[in-house]
């Protein structure tokens, strides 16, 4: 079965690399425009096996050009551009700039997790398994855990803390309060610290989501199931009060 | 200073246009991954002015077909690609199905938000006004705002709800309330009423996103100023209470 689904990849992978080229030649002959277009549909794109950790130095380095969801987008996207071409060539690394501070600041879902999920649905037919397993993991995980080999903070012990939700401002929040005693001085969100714990989890979830994308594809990755209310993945408890009537 | 924006744009299309033939050449030279590579990621890419009834109409079909996020993605960039082509031929219109349910069920972000984020920032040097100023309207206006001329619920007046906030389970659970009150009877989250509600918020988010950018590139737009806390541009107390010490 495995071996079965390796197969098929392997054909997709070269009808693919067919499909770029047809794409390619297409556009030339001037009407590529409805070619392409359907062509460029056909997810999940052809995967190989990445670098955990060449991924997370480079996601570590973007975060510090374009913030956290460029960071791991164009992480894992630039070494799939190289490795695989196209489709993925035909797409812009900065498409997820947008993401960085939970959407430009707003708070909202943690921009390494958007891009992450974004890179789960080009590349898994099982996407919204494989969102599910990094959430559960990024909300019970003791994060950041990249040490970056270079620049001004690598020789340093960093403070982690469990962020309990993928959203961005309660993520950060929870980091602050533990940075702030782990200091014994207070780290705020507009900080150099802050900002070098949001580069180190950037690395932190783009090496995860490479080894799950290469266990995924290439071995064999258990997904962890999530509980589920009527409207929402998240915790209701972690923001409300349950009242008496045991209603959130 | 309009008008030498405008001859600018025109220039930058003409330009993106080159670019889109020259990765296709590129390509089938056989050395096109750099090239591609560098190219588009020369955002923004070229506007041209989009109509907002139909983009609203594909969003709303494409909410049946993919929910939300790809709703909205899909309804405008599918139009880019039949106007201006390469280079967002090469971007797959199911980038962003993933972010259904505020991301596969999360209820983070709201999915036709965070499309539309995406569009601004491949269309607009200013994405991050415009994501204030689109998400300030969402969690002010009542939506849906928009209408279908055919389907089932088409004839039917339809319950509308302030969000006041940019998250999907609070947008959806406000919504459900008022639903509630409306039909007199529970209106749950998983409900054909409930689908439909999400199906016309999607087109009305991508009716309001294409008439942005058509102010944005083509007339003036006034974007909104948004009261930003240290950590979210969200309103802290819509989900915390103040405590006496002013605190959240």
């Amino acid at each position: 079965m495995e071996k079965e689904e390796n197969m098929d990849r392997r054909k997709f992978l070269k009808d693919g690399l067919k499909i770029g080229i047809g794409i390619a030649a297409g556009i030339s002959m001037g009407n590529g425009i409805a070619l392409a277009k359907k062509n460029v549909e056909e997810l999940p794109y052809p995967y190989v096996k990445l670098d955990p950790k060449k991924v997370a130095d480079k996601a570590y380095e973007g975060y510090y050009k374009g913030e956290c969801a460029y960071g791991v987008f164009s992480s894992i996207i630039d070494e799939l551009k190289v490795k695989v071409g196209a489709p993925y060539t035909g797409i812009p690394s900065e498409i997820f700039h947008y993401g960085g501070g939970g959407v430009a600041g707003w708070g909202t879902v943690c921009g390494a997790l958007n891009a992450a999920a974004a890179i789960f649905n080009l590349t898994c037919k099982d996407f919204k398994k494989m969102i599910d397993t990094l959430y559960q993991w990024y909300q019970t995980a003791e994060l950041p855990d990249y040490v970056p080999s270079q620049g001004p903070f690598c020789k340093q012990p960093y403070p982690k803390s469990v962020s309990q939700s993928p959203l961005c401002h309660v993520s950060v929040q929870r980091w602050c309060k533990v940075a702030t005693i782990y200091y014994k001085e207070d780290v705020p969100y507009k900080s150099k610290r802050r900002s070098e714990r949001c580069a180190r989890l950037s690395a932190s979830v783009a090496r995860k989501v490479v080894e799950m994308l290469n266990e995924y594809h290439f071995g064999k990755l258990s997904f962890t199931k999530v509980k589920e209310s009527e409207k929402t993945k998240m915790d209701c408890k972690i923001c409300h009060e349950i009242t008496m009537k045991g209603k959130v």
